[in-house]
């Protein structure tokens, strides 16, 4: 075990599915074992680009952290907390603001991607451009030694950096700065082949039932060019083979490689090899949200306990700041 | 008595002078007689300027509210408090400005013109570019109907309704719009002719002891104009003279204007009548001053009792600003 600390967040979305599944928290299981571990829903995070519409924040945390408990996630392990129930965020936000240069964030990398990707929202708000700057003091309000992070995300936490060693410099050394862990996300297509996501409607989630696991796979996109029973199809090309290299066996994997180019298996023998696997995958996770569902305070004294635990951990520094910033 | 808010604040500057009684706290003292007051330290905002060197603020606050004390703000009639000590002011600025369009902050007229001033600072960052928003967090969060401004401070107003209106048409009717209070600053010109300010080190301060009030307007400049005794003067061209509109009877003003103008007095004699005046005025706050500074503990009981009442006020719009964001 070491004495580092992990930070991360996950905007509340609502139920998740297998990409989260193997995106974030299968690293997060591993992560809780090794390190300090702080996992916090990202609530003030999602407003900077759904402010026009919240809808059901408050519904979709309780669902996520559902999920989260559900795979595995430990609250004897990991202090889980919800972002704007520790307020000392936005005051080290509101402080660092202060010393952040516009143009380090006009120059983050995501911040004109995104605008460009998300074209039907107007992104053009001051809060939207700060984002990189909450994330940091999300980041050094724990004095958070690592951020667990994919490719995409790096830069953030560069700019973090550059924030923390501006406020040591200017204050004197209060702020560590933080290293990225590099993730690496596993390919896990949707059942139209296209990116697992909640707006494609094309996702299988953590929480759905095995009749509904097994008809969402059973109907997913194969190998297009695998039109029918005779011909030979090829693995790399199908989306459900990239579910087989995360959940099969080498020998199931070589046995559907097998088949699959030699059109010896059809794609629903391939499919039910898969189906088995998620489900047993799933089956351990539904048992636990049963459980949990049984008893809906115990969810909310989780939450309450960690929220608690932040508080103090990021109260801890502000004094630091605050002493440092003679504010 | 009416029954609506007014909301003001300073930022901690330390002793204040002779121009900010006369242009911010006798209006105070007439405010705090009719309205619901609320009067602010805004040390976060002097992190916006001083960021790089925040020097001794505490110390600063300290001085300020002793001076407002010892003029006549009364607490009993005001509530007194320190920004920074109500946290909610930043969770108010974080949330408004998700909702907050860049260039409404761009065009504030204040921020370029700020930034051509102080040329000498690096203000080309991201609390610099908020610090308008954080002034609608201030007034929104005590839901003030009208905030005194002087000419230039309009806009900021004007923003402020701007962004409430906003935050209404998204969320629902949460945050009245505020009015503007013009208030007239009288001109009271430095010792040297020039703006009274701190840093041109040609202030008189309300804190001054009788002696030092007295050198300093013995020593003041007159019409540059009337070099001898024999001269004539005219008392427009006069910084002396500005300070009698303001201290001296119609009677006195009148007999200054006729021996000017004929040479019939001297600055000497002018001066003369000038400084009874405005030791008279001074006279009762220096006796107030000399009390308080006998009890320390008062002044850190006032500002404490200050601090909890805005936070209360301030939490029960926050209640309200959550349970319509949804947050």
């Amino acid at each position: 075990m070491s004495d580092k600390t992990v930070l991360s967040g996950m905007r509340p979305t609502g139920r998740l599915h297998l990409g989260h599944l193997h995106g974030v928290l299968e690293n997060w299981k591993k992560l809780q074992d090794e390190y300090h571990c702080l996992f916090f829903v990202a609530d003030w995070h999602s407003l900077t680009t759904e402010y026009a519409d919240p809808g059901s924040v408050q519904e979709n945390i309780h669902e996520m952290v559902v999920d989260w408990l559900s795979v595995g996630i430990d609250p004897e392990k990991a202090v889980l907390f919800v972002q704007s129930k520790v307020k000392a965020h936005a005051e080290l936000h509101l402080l660092l603001s202060m010393i952040t240069p516009l143009p380090w964030l006009e120059r983050v990398p995501t911040y004109k991607e995104q605008a460009e990707n998300l074209k039907d929202k107007d992104l053009s708000t001051y809060g939207f451009l700060g984002y990189p700057l909450l994330q940091s003091a999300d980041i050094l309000i724990y004095k958070a030694d690592c951020v667990p992070v994919g490719v995409d995300q790096v830069p953030h936490v560069e700019f973090t950096r550059e924030v923390a060693r501006r406020f040591n410099n200017l204050y004197g050394e209060v702020l560590p700065e933080p290293q990225h862990l590099m993730t690496k996300y596993p390919k896990l297509p949707g059942t139209d082949g296209r990116k697992m996501s909640k707006s494609y409607n094309n996702s299988i989630y953590i929480s759905d039932s095995e009749e509904v696991v097994a008809k969402k796979l059973k109907r997913a996109m194969t190998d297009p060019q695998r039109v029918r029973r005779d011909d030979p199809g090829d693995p790399d090309l199908c989306p459900i083979y990239d579910y087989h290299r995360i959940y099969s066996s080498s020998d199931q994997k070589e046995f559907v490689q097998n088949g699959c180019k030699t059109a010896g298996i059809g794609c629903i023998e391939c499919k039910t090899i898969l189906t088995e696997n998620v489900l047993a995958e799933l089956a351990p996770f539904r048992a636990r949200r049963e459980k949990l569902l049984k008893s809906p305070g115990t969810i909310r004294d989780i939450i309450e306990a960690g929220n608690k635990k932040a508080c103090e951990i990021a109260e801890k520094t502000m004094e630091e700041v605050r002493g440092a910033m003679k504010i």
